[in-house]
C-alpha cells in the first residue's frame, strides 16, 4: 500500500481565461488521485468542516482510503488563492490560508502502519518527520518541499531529507535550497544529506533523476500543445511515480525511469482541465496509451 | 557537399575562471567544425588580415574546404567580447566590432554552387538572402538567427525564413521573433512563414523539433557534469545536425530525429573546453560513442 501525506486543499485558481473558486485541491488529493492509477492509495490530511463532502466523495470514487483525513469541526480547509499569467508558466500566490494545516498533530489510522510506501507531499517538515514515527518500516519514504518551507524552515527541509530515500522538487526549488545553480551540483548536495536519489522537475522541460550510485536518467516532458490549469502538475508526477514503484514493488534503476515517465504521463494529464478534473476523467488505459505514445514520441 | 555561410571570428570570452583572448571562434567556424564529422563541408566566411593564418590552418586541419573565406587586407575580423556569469549560464555582450562582416557583399567558389545543403549560421539576414542566389538548387536550406537581428531587422528574417527550408533557434530568440510565448505556437507561426520545420534549442533542457506536417520531437539534452565554456554550443548543434542529414542523404522524419540528437552530441563536446579545443580534439569514433551513450542514457 502506498500512503500519501498532505494537503486535501481548497485552490482559488485564475487563469487569465478563467477563474475557479474553492474547488477541490491539494498536494495530496492530487498525488493521490494520481497514484491510485497504479496501486492501493491511502491518504492522510486534516480539512475543516467547511470542505464539501461532495469532494471527498470525488477522491474516494477512485478507491482512495479516506479514513485518513481529520475533520476539524468548526475550522478552516487550506485555501490557496493563485494566479497565472498569460503564458501559465508564472503563478503568483494570492492568500495562503493554512487554517486547520497550522499546526496539525499527524495521525494515521493503524492499518496504514504497515504501508510500503510513504509519500510525503508538501507540508511542514516538521509535521512530515514526525508521522513517519507512525509507519513500521516503509520500502520507500519519498518527500517533497517548496520555497515555502525552504525560506522559513531549511533545517527541518534537510533533517526530512535525511530521514527519507527519496525528494521530489522543482528546479528553481533545488537551486534555492542548495544555493547553487548547477542541478547537478544541487542533486550531489541533496544525496550528501541522506537522500538515495533526487528528482528534479524541471516543468515543461521535463524531469532528472540523480542516484547515489552516480546515475543519471533525463527524461524531456511529454509535449503538450495547450496547458489549461498547471495547477497539481508535480504532484500528480509524485503520484505516478511512486505509484508505478508501488505496482511494480521494485526499486531498480530501470523500474525507476519509468516511474519518471509515468510521473510525467501523469502530470502531463494533470494540466489538461482545471483542478482535478483531468484525473477523475481518465482510466487507466488511457495512462499506459499515453505512456506508449510518449515512448514513441522520444524514440529515435 | 554542405557549405555553411556565416562568421568566423576572434573570440575573447571571460568566465569566472578563465579568461580567453581572440580566440578563433565563430558560427561559421564552430558548425562547420561539426559537420565535418560528418560530410564533406566548405564554408564561407570573411576576415580580416588580423586573422592568423595558423588558425584557419585549424579549420583546413579538418578536411574543411576554406576557400570560400575571403580576406580583406587591413580589415579587422569580427571580434566578440563577453563575459558569462558564475554558473555559465548568462552571457553578457561586451563589445561586438563587425570589422569586415559590415556590409560584406558574399561570393562563393564556382563549385560550391552544386552544395546540396546549405547552412546559413547566425549573420545579417540580407547577406544570407543574397548568397542564396548563387547556389544552384540545394536540397537543404537551413538558417539560424539571433537577437540582434531580430531586433534590428525583423522583416528580414521572417523574409529569409520564408526562403530556406529550415530554422535552428534558441527558444527566447523564438518567443523575442515570433511574440509569442509557448514554443509549440512559436514553432506554428515560423511555419506559417514557409519553413518545413523548426528546431528550437533549449541549452541544457535540449531541443524539440517541429515539423510543417506537424510531427514533434522533443530531445533531452546529453546529460553533462561539468561545463567549462558555453560558446558555440549551438552552432555545433546545427553542424552536427546538416552533417548527419547531408551524409545520409535524407530528410525524412526517423534521419531528422536522429540529426536533433547528432546535434546534442555535438553541441555537448563543444562546452567541454574553451572556444573550439574540445572540436579539434574529438575523432569520429568519439561522436559515435556519444551517440550510443547519450541512446543508453535515456531509454527506458
Amino acid at each position: 500500500m502506498l500512503t500519501v501525506f498532505g494537503t486535501v486543499a481548497l485552490d482559488t485558481t485564475r487563469t487569465p481565461f478563467r477563474t475557479e473558486t474553492r474547488i477541490l485541491g491539494g498536494a495530496a488529493t492530487f498525488a493521490s488521485l494520481s497514484a491510485s492509477m497504479f496501486s492501493s492509495t491511502s491518504i492522510v490530511a486534516v480539512i475543516g468542516s467547511d470542505m464539501p463532502a461532495a469532494h471527498i466523495g470525488l477522491i474516494r470514487s477512485r478507491g482512495i482510503d479516506t479514513k485518513g483525513i481529520v475533520t476539524v469541526q468548526g475550522g478552516k480547509t487550506f485555501h490557496y488563492d493563485s494566479s497565472f499569467d498569460y503564458d501559465l508558466s508564472n503563478r503568483t500566490t494570492n492568500k495562503t490560508e493554512l487554517g486547520v494545516v497550522a499546526g496539525f498533530d499527524p495521525v494515521i489510522p493503524g492499518e496504514y502502519a504497515k504501508s510500503d510506501f510513504v509519500y510525503l507531499a508538501n507540508n511542514d517538515p516538521k509535521q512530515n518527520i514526525k508521522i513517519l514515527e507512525y509507519f513500521d518500516s516503509p520500502k520507500l519514504i519519498v518527500c517533497d518541499t517548496i520555497e515555502f518551507w525552504i525560506h522559513g524552515s531549511r533545517d527541518d527541509v534537510v533533517k526530512m531529507i535525511g530521514r527519507t530515500h527519496g525528494l521530489v522538487i522543482n528546479d528553481n526549488e533545488a537551486r534555492l535550497l542548495c544555493k547553487e545553480a548547477n542541478l547537478s551540483k544541487c542533486a550531489k548536495k541533496i544525496i550528501s544529506w541522506g537522500s538515495r536519489f533526487v528528482i528534479i522537475k524541471k516543468g515543461e522541460h521535463g524531469a532528472i533523476l540523480f542516484t547515489s550510485e552516480g546515475l543519471v536518467f533525463p527524461a524531456a516532458a511529454f509535449f503538450l500543445d495547450e496547458i489549461v490549469d498547471p495547477t497539481g502538475a508535480g504532484d500528480s508526477f509524485a503520484g505516478g511515480l511512486l505509484g508505478h514503484i508501488a505496482r511494480r514493488n521494485s526499486l531498480d534503476f530501470s523500474t525507476m525511469k519509468e516511474a519518471v515517465i509515468y510521473g510525467n504521463v501523469m502530470g502531463s494529464f494533470a494540466v489538461e482541465d482545471f483542478g482535478v478534473h483531468r484525473l477523475l476523467a481518465i482510466q487507466k488505459d488511457d495512462v499506459e496509451a499515453r505512456y506508449l505514445k510518449y515512448r514513441n514520441l522520444v524514440q529515435f
